[in-house]
């Protein structure tokens, strides 16, 4: 009944991560209702990101001629403090705060196993030789920026252990009482965070 | 910051139903991590849908070479018999009781603003036409098969007004407590239908 180029749509689309069949059923009849010239669009953009590249030191994505990011290549910023963080969209937040001019460093998403991936391990190991090809041998900073979770924890544990040694002060993001949050419905990690944390 | 691929895919992207800027940023760090192989596939099934075509019957969708959907060249269902539902995965959802073996007919999405559009005024004058084509010059039986709202049940109305001389019979799908629904449970309306349409 469904005809095959709109379940393969429907199978192919569905495997994207939080769009699920239905998601995706209703998305077809949409974009079929819409036309060839949005549906040409949306493809056009799709494989745009075929294009992207990723930094070969911090691992975002660029599409500069050579093997650097745009932020890598910005000799603005101080190329020993590093900050290492999960994933691209979690440097665009930091970034957006404009109170960051360091290094980052794309570790690649944590699974809640509670171990370091093959994909981590050799992410850390290209941190670990930029840091050694530099004049000091070590950073001047590490800033671990991974999500204030059990697992946050647990990982940043781990990246805390791997790196002592290549860098001379090694940090976390401050914990506490988000702006425009409210003392009374705080959790209790939270509030005591705040607490050992005041200033 | 971001480069330009990918700020064009996000903002295309975000423009499709219930897909935001969030998920589609998401989407995109996460098609250019799977690499050109995923993103060529996913970007083949979107032009695929390209090529499906509208039954210029009753509006659902087809890819064959002629005009018709293959519902209504199906001779194994009775073409005077209609049921009006608003977008194609409706039908999908009634073809799965495999409950009935009439003609369907999509009118297109109803909006709130509680008055038929253009394209549901061009699409009844197509209904009608194809009604005053056969012999008998009307149909046996119109289902009515609008979602049970407040809007469902005024558009009801007017598609009644509408269609009533066009055919002997004219039906809407019985309302009553689903299936796995519990009493204690169901809202006044609800039982309210089921008490009217018990049998």
């Amino acid at each position: 009944m469904i005809p095959e180029n709109i379940q393969r749509f429907i199978q192919t689309f569905s495997r994207l991560p939080s769009i699920g069949p239905r998601q995706a059923t209703r998305l077809a009849f949409r974009l079929i209702a819409w036309g060839p010239a949005r549906i040409a669009a949306l493809s056009q953009a799709l494989t745009g990101l075929a294009q992207v590249k990723t930094c070969t030191r911090c691992f975002f994505v660029h599409t500069n001629t050579d093997s650097l990011c745009s932020l890598c290549k910005d000799t603005h910023r101080a190329s020993d403090i590093y900050m290492l963080l999960e994933k691209e969209t979690d440097l665009i937040s930091i970034e957006r705060t404009g109170k960051y001019a360091g290094t980052y460093f794309i570790l690649g998403e944590l699974t809640k196993s509670g171990v370091l991936e093959d994909i981590h391990i050799a992410r850390l190991a290209v941190l670990k030789q930029s840091i050694e090809n530099t004049p000091q041998k070590k950073a001047r900073e590490i800033i671990i920026a991974l999500n204030p979770s059990t697992y946050g924890d647990l990982h940043t544990a781990l990246l805390i252990k791997e790196l002592a040694p290549y860098t001379e002060k090694i940090t976390r993001l401050g914990r506490g009482i988000p702006t425009g949050g409210e003392i009374e419905f705080a959790d209790e990690d939270t509030l005591g965070h705040s607490l050992e944390r005041r200033n």
